[in-house]
């Protein structure tokens, strides 16, 4: 696993993504401070997402004072061109369901790497395509009653107990839709060694 | 989830398996027994994991004495339309994650589902897509001295840490990789209560 002496610092609120750094071994502090996260209108996705991640770069580097690595990103849900972001309700979770009930919507994410020292910066995204089964409406209340839906772009989470038996198949990387494309992320973070 | 009185049984010693299911909220007991997975020569994927997971559910429908719901599974990893099982030492290990790495390889697992109370039953399969990066040498030696490697068809974990980063993308279920297609799975216990 990537061997540094530098410390990494993940700038991020999302206890997925802090477990998914968890997962590869990596030993990180957690940076947080707060950011709108502001979509401007007819941007592409790949655009925003890419923009949201060097925002936050930026933001995260002014704040970081010594010789670090920097980790970045940002995840958004398309359907249809329509962003889905986190739900404003329980009533607000169902419709999204049901929107995505046995169609296929698209994850981004975009993401920044930085270490502060060779000033080497990498701004990249993954994108993945999901596919949900056909729903019922007793499998959808059922789901957003656990609570789980409520913090979550989409409604759903691919690793939560319901979220996994929606999904039929995915074409991309899976931990992109977890939160961090963890291949393309540990790639970058070698690279900017 | 799965609402039934019936006690449900996996027939699988596969601890990746058992948490899987566990991740879905299912209630289970295991049902281990001894089985030659054999395979015949120039016998499809399709048909080889289809007939295993009937060879297995037979065994294991034999075993159980009272009305239950019985799982059983068979994993196939093939590249090139060669089997890879599970490595039999390290150095066999390393061999077929060189075979791996770069490269897109098709994992199936057939399952069998059956309720014994109305004798319906299941057997059916999933396949998926994955492609690996290009892996260094010394991340697969890294990775097969964890040992995770060495019980494992195609001598990866992609929920491992070292796995989770080397799989680049996938085209499919993610969680048939794994072990389980946990949404196909579902539908069909659903479709024998």
């Amino acid at each position: 696993m990537i061997d540094t002496n530098l410390p990494i610092y993940l700038a991020s609120k999302s206890p997925r993504r802090k477990k998914l750094l968890k997962q590869i071994g990596l030993e990180f502090r957690t940076l947080t401070f707060d950011f709108e996260e502001k979509l401007i209108p007819y941007e592409s996705p790949v655009i925003a997402v890419k923009r949201l991640a060097a925002e936050k770069m930026n933001e995260a580097n002014s704040r970081v004072k010594s010789d670090a690595i920097i980790i970045t990103a940002d995840t958004i849900v398309m359907l249809d061109g329509t962003i889905l972001g986190k739900p404003k309700s329980k009533i607000d979770a169902k419709r999204m369901l049901r929107m995505l009930s046995g169609r296929t919507h698209l994850v981004y994410t975009g993401f920044g790497v930085m270490n502060t020292s060779n000033n080497k910066l990498l701004i990249r995204y993954e994108k993945t395509s999901v596919t949900f089964r056909n729903l019922m409406n007793n499998e959808i209340n059922d789901y957003v009653e656990t609570g789980s839906p409520l913090d979550k772009a989409g409604a759903y989470g691919i690793q939560d107990d319901f979220g996994a038996v929606f999904v039929s198949k995915i074409n991309g990387c899976y931990y992109n839709v977890v939160g961090l494309p963890l291949a393309n992320l540990y790639k970058s973070l070698e690279e900017v060694m």
